[in-house]
């Protein structure tokens, strides 16, 4: 008797981002669309806010369009996405109409599963997105985002799975941005969903690598009844990404699952990023081997090449080992929030800002928000003074109601600052791209005529000689969307500006 | 309750030469000695075959130096070396008595562990050498080569470990040198040999990372009673080598194991292998990801590399497919023995052979001798049609008893040989090193005055300017002059303004 294990395929969107700095062009993703699409995945995971971002910034990719295409190349397999639930693919809440919108249009472009997270596991911030994707009739999955601190128990975790099962979730993920999810967590993890849950609830996994271990939570996550795992096809995998599919594939040889995949074609779709990948080599993690560090820090491989940038415009490189000390506490200071999309990048330019300038001396105007409750509830009390200086700095008030509650209606006045746009198509799709990269989306609007523009390279022959490809990167290092421009707000004086950088 | 698992540490050996091509001078590994002692492993493996022949041929190094060296700087650990049975250090079979006496040899320059293996699993290879280890009181570690075959049953394995603890073993090694041993057959075997052995055979799991399902096997061969296993300090690990100890140790927690070891020290151990092994990039493996292919080729990662260079030398570099696939068939006519050293080599070099220049058109001498039995016995019936062709052309006989009772004492010749040589210092230590690489000795017994000539480099500086200077490390930690100074964009409400910062 041999337990099917369901498998989702990351290599188009979390495996490039987290390897390549999400750089991978449709051209490079498209030709994998057949294998992909036959290989007996239950899911591709193909699309998500860096994806989303890096299409608009660096590609000149309609992000809409790309999705059109995966649906057009993968007719048989769900196509699936990552959610920043009121966030959207943003780094802001929005009013609930846009989130409805949002969700609608994705689905209407093609879009099959929603993963839908919280950075703070706040249910409050979940709720709309949910609902949004449960009416479009496609698949609503619920995520925890894993995460370790004295609060964050096993009972903690299955109880936001009930949360999320009573919010009509079809599936709950268990998502392990940092690589944290030891083995024993991980099988207790999906023993507890399941019984509180039910038996019949699916559980979805999904683990980076960085710390080595997370092969064995996989194995650990199946043999406690996980349903679906996420990997990334080998020559995408490992470092700061994903287990590799083939491998997991192979280590279930012989035990009581399987998989559906075909080997045939994992291997053909092996090849091609394998042939691919080395074209991106300009923006490759440096971080390549096992980081067990990852444990005390907390800190996502991203995160960590994020930080190391940030401290080297500020002529401080030297300083990762105290930023790394001082991120644990900051983040104990929050609440212990897990570290995700947005708040691993607060906390950690906190932490940053911290180390240079000395203790909260200067705040950014996220890191307030973050301590107001702006973003949400945090699993435990935030340091009261770091509270009081927040507040000061902000001149705000905490608040304890859902952050999107206080936003007024704002898709009429979206629409037609989007519609003023030079180049501006009039679609719903458009003003979207606009309300969620409002920087970026005028540069992208103007030049979208103009196509696509790959960032990919021939690789350097060996020995040198070969000339990149037109087209060439002009951003050096393997970083991500967000790290290439930090925002800050600089107190000079009395005066507090807002304060963007980015790489010339 | 918690079950106490040991833990070797690879680094000094299995772990350079799986990833640095076996380089590390002692210079770079002596600074790790008093953490590696402190750590709490059950040993430390330092010595064996490919080490001792790169001392010698590369480094300039006395191989017995570097042991004595170890013994000085690790009193507290047990030392533990690999050994090639009745081909000892070398690749050719040697008479009883100079088996008897490199065994007593190491063991007085202070090993502590030897770990006896035969490419083909032949009891009668490994009688001699592990009876020689039990003369001297020393641990005897009778070694299982795992590979997978339709005669490499897990009762087949479970049988050869009942005749290693029956001729004394202290301990009975799993050693899967090409990262075949998936979780499932790893529980299987571990526990066929408690139960057939009795529960108190101490088991030590040998695994490298190459396929990506190994860390899973460890788990598993723990839960079926494993008592020590194999791993390599992260900074040193992954890719051909072996799965992190850090991560090891992080696996187990939460479960109803745990190590030893002491994170402070592996940390201390880890920065010290981070902060080497970019000196040694120029030998470093290519092959760092996971390759799931290896369970049909069987072929290890650096014997993948070494038939590549072979196909390369004779302008056939567009073949590597075409030998990966010849290999099995290969192998199967010499009676499936595993790939280890030596059947790896002779079995891939007749492969390219095959390939080249037709199918048993040309046969090496080393492969005539394995099908003709001058190895030992393997598994299954050889094919006859290529036993006739190796008769034919090696002009001898098969033979079906131990191939060292074919030699005549041989110990006196090789005695005189070697006191014969320039530099040759007399002792029976170099008439060993003479027996085993009798072309290599001469030129290393006269340059050895000279002292060791460490192969490591400077890492290359980033963005140029600075040169390697050979043997010489500079570290490559502090701010180069040109990243210091940075231009950024920088955005003050809706003006950009062009940026340059440098330190005041």
């Amino acid at each position: 008797m041999t337990r099917i294990v369901e498998v989702t395929e990351l290599a188009p969107r979390d495996g490039h981002q987290s390897l390549l700095a999400t750089r991978m062009s449709i051209d490079d993703l498209a030709p994998a669309c057949e294998d992909l699409d036959r290989a007996g995945y239950w899911s591709v995971e193909c699309w998500g806010g860096a994806t989303y971002d890096a299409c608009i910034r660096f590609l000149n990719e309609d992000p809409w369009e790309r999705l059109r295409t995966f649906r057009k190349l993968m007719p048989n397999t769900r196509l699936q996405m990552l959610l920043r639930a009121q966030n959207l693919l943003g780094y802001r809440h929005y009013e609930d109409s846009v989130v409805d919108r949002f969700v609608e249009k994705s689905a209407e472009n093609g879009m099959d599963v929603f993963r839908v997270f919280d950075a703070l596991n706040d249910v409050r911030n979940l709720r709309r997105a949910l609902s949004a994707v449960l009416r479009t009739g496609k698949h609503a999955e619920g995520t925890i985002c894993y995460t370790t601190s004295p609060l964050h128990t096993v009972d903690k975790f299955v109880e936001l799975a009930q949360q999320l099962r009573d919010l009509g979730c079809q599936s709950i993920c268990i998502k392990d941005m940092a690589a944290l999810l030891r083995p024993q967590p991980a099988f207790d993890l999906v023993k507890g969903i399941k019984r509180k849950c039910g038996e019949d609830t699916v559980v979805h996994v999904h683990v980076h690598s960085t710390t080595g271990v997370t092969m064995v939570s996989l194995m650990k996550a199946i043999e406690a009844g996980a349903d679906i795992v996420d990997t990334a096809i080998s020559s995408l995998s490992l470092g700061p990404g994903h287990n590799p599919t083939e491998a997991l594939v192979e280590m279930l040889a012989g035990t009581g699952y399987a998989t559906r995949l075909d080997s045939a074609r994992l291997r053909k779709i092996k090849d091609h990023f394998a042939k691919v990948r080395p074209k991106y080599a300009a923006f490759e993690s440096k971080y390549t081997g096992v980081e067990t560090d990852i444990f005390e820090s907390q800190i996502p491989g991203g995160m960590i090449s994020n930080m190391e940038s940030q401290l080297k415009q500020q002529g401080a490189a030297d300083r990762v080992q105290e930023v790394l000390a001082e991120v644990p506490r900051v983040r104990q200071d929050a609440g212990f929030p897990p570290l995700v999309t947005p708040s691993s990048q607060i906390v950690g330019t906190q932490a940053v800002f911290n180390v240079l300038m000395g203790r909260y001396k200067v705040l950014t105007g996220e890191f307030a928000d973050l301590m107001l409750g702006y973003y949400g509830e945090s699993i435990a009390a935030r340091n009261p003074e770091v509270v009081a200086a927040a507040a000061k700095h902000a001149k705000k008030e905490p608040i304890t109601n859902r952050p999107a509650d206080l936003l007024k209606p704002e898709w009429e006045d979206l629409r037609s600052q989007a519609l003023a746009l030079e180049g501006c198509n009039g679609t719903d799709e458009d003003v979207l791209t606009y309300a969620m990269f409002p920087q970026v989306a005028p540069k992208f609007f103007q030049h979208r005529a103009e196509g696509p523009k790959s960032v990919a390279q021939a690789p350097a022959a060996k020995g040198g000689g070969k000339e990149g490809a037109p087209g060439k990167a002009t951003d050096g290092g393997g970083k991500s969307p967000v790290a290439s421009r930090v925002t800050y707000n600089v107190k000079i004086g009395e005066r507090t500006r807002h304060v963007t950088v980015e790489p010339a």
